[in-house]
């Protein structure tokens, strides 16, 4: 039987796999400074500070472990967002991975699990968002240099990321019980075939419910919004199956266009990882 | 900085990514029972047992657990062969990743690592040849039932590999201080542009060298060598450069006819191991 470190691991491979994934980088397509290969070396370097997570430390100072294993190749940011929901995922299942051990994880995170996440920025460039006035001095890209203010103002992991909410879907699932990535979990189980193209249903099904917000911070609402509206309408004309050409084109222009719906590409892996757990996927 | 285990991890998952790797899987190619992501999961699944080399274990025990790890998979062999060469050079890395180190490596392999290079056959079904007449004993499809006839003739794994040589071109890498992996090694250095196509090109030029000893096993000898010689015209030919078209035809060709160089892809995935640890490649 594969560790919850090895599930978490390879649920990031077979992410980045899993084709078409319109915007992202998938087994067919790279983009111009991010390739397979940095994925594959990110996935590879996370796995220390997953089997962390495994053996019961925290969850912050295990996701910043993560994180800088991850950034040890050349391509930049590949899954920070995916680790922030693996690394409590693993961590819940030492004991059992349901939504509400889960939630019980995330909310029992410490200011200490804050700073080890402001830390992990310092290892990463990640397109965040300004955040709110009464929120600069933590901007997150100020890294270990907000602990200070963190700690004064007492705000544990789960704080912050309730504060991130509005604007952020991979800090949503820490305040939701992590309910798409059980979601995309069930998906994946329900889908047919290999696993390659249940992880493109996926994607999918979740890009055309919600406009990614990796998406909506760097380009803007509007863009996330029509890409979402795309998606949407492929799900509705179930055209993976009926007219996959149409999924690719789709694909293909995102890349052209340089936009990612990177959000959504972490939960997916999230859900990889829940259901190789419960063992309701097989590779 | 990546740790030995975790280069060895990664050198298997850029072998199965470089492409075109003509008759085998490759991250454009799937076999019909052997898919792209049963070696994801296979090099997920070895790296404990890369772990145990990388801590000091001696090489059986390391490879009969890397082995177990990479057959918790549905596709079957995946990377014995490859396992079989990098967990000796993760041993050496210890001290120092060179020929003579690797070399005293194996040379001072026991009769216990050879009892758990049996036992590794009992964790997944490897193709190999018929041993000759005196060997039949110690027909490695009889598992750990050959132990006893083992330690009666004191065979050490060294001994083993030495006795494979003719038809099994990893055991030859053992008794020749791992001379074409360290070869490899050197072109995916020498080689331009990324890692995909250096392994590609690293791939044909060791294909194109000598017959691949998993086609001549599963095949025959002339199958072997003809598959050899047509390597040998791409490589003449500069094709990967002038005529990308025709190693993709060959690559087609083979699958096709189910002839998989297994052999070459695990010598491959060694110089991915050394490269990476060398900091020859970067990723």
């Amino acid at each position: 039987m594969r560790s919850s470190a090895g599930n978490a691991e390879l649920a990031l491979l077979l992410e980045v796999a899993g084709t078409p994934k319109p915007g992202n980088v998938d087994r067919h397509r790279d983009l111009a400074d991010l390739c397979f290969e940095h994925f594959l070396a990110g996935a590879v370097g996370a796995r220390d500070g997953l089997e962390l997570a495994a053996d019961g430390a925290a969850v912050g100072p295990a996701f910043e472990r993560a994180v800088d294993g991850m950034a040890t190749q050349d391509g930049g940011n590949t899954q920070f967002g995916a680790l922030l929901l693996l690394v409590p995922l693993v961590r819940a299942a030492r004991t059992e991975l349901s939504q509400p051990v889960v939630e019980a994880t995330v909310e029992e995170t410490t200011v200490g699990d804050a700073a080890a996440f402001y830390r992990a920025f310092e290892h990463v460039d990640v397109a965040v968002a300004d955040p709110p006035d009464d929120m600069a001095a933590l901007d997150v890209r100020r890294g270990g240099d907000a602990i200070p203010e963190l700690e004064a103002r007492g705000l544990t992991l789960f704080d912050v990321m309730d504060r991130s909410v509005p604007g952020d879907d991979v800090a949503r699932e820490w305040v939701r019980g992590f309910d798409r990535s059980f979601a995309a979990a069930e998906r994946l189980a329900a889908a047919d075939g290999p696993i390659s193209d249940r992880t493109a249903a996926t994607f999918l099904s979740l890009l055309a419910e919600r406009p990614d917000t990796l998406v909506a911070t760097r380009h803007d609402e509007a863009t996330a919004r029509s890409v979402t509206d795309r998606a949407a309408a492929l799900v509705e004309a179930d055209a993976l199956e009926t007219d996959p050409s149409a999924v690719e084109a789709f694909a293909e222009d995102l890349v052209d266009r340089g936009i990612n719906p990177g959000t959504t590409a972490d939960v997916t892996a999230a859900g990889l990882f829940i259901a190789l757990e419960h063992e309701a996927i097989d590779v």
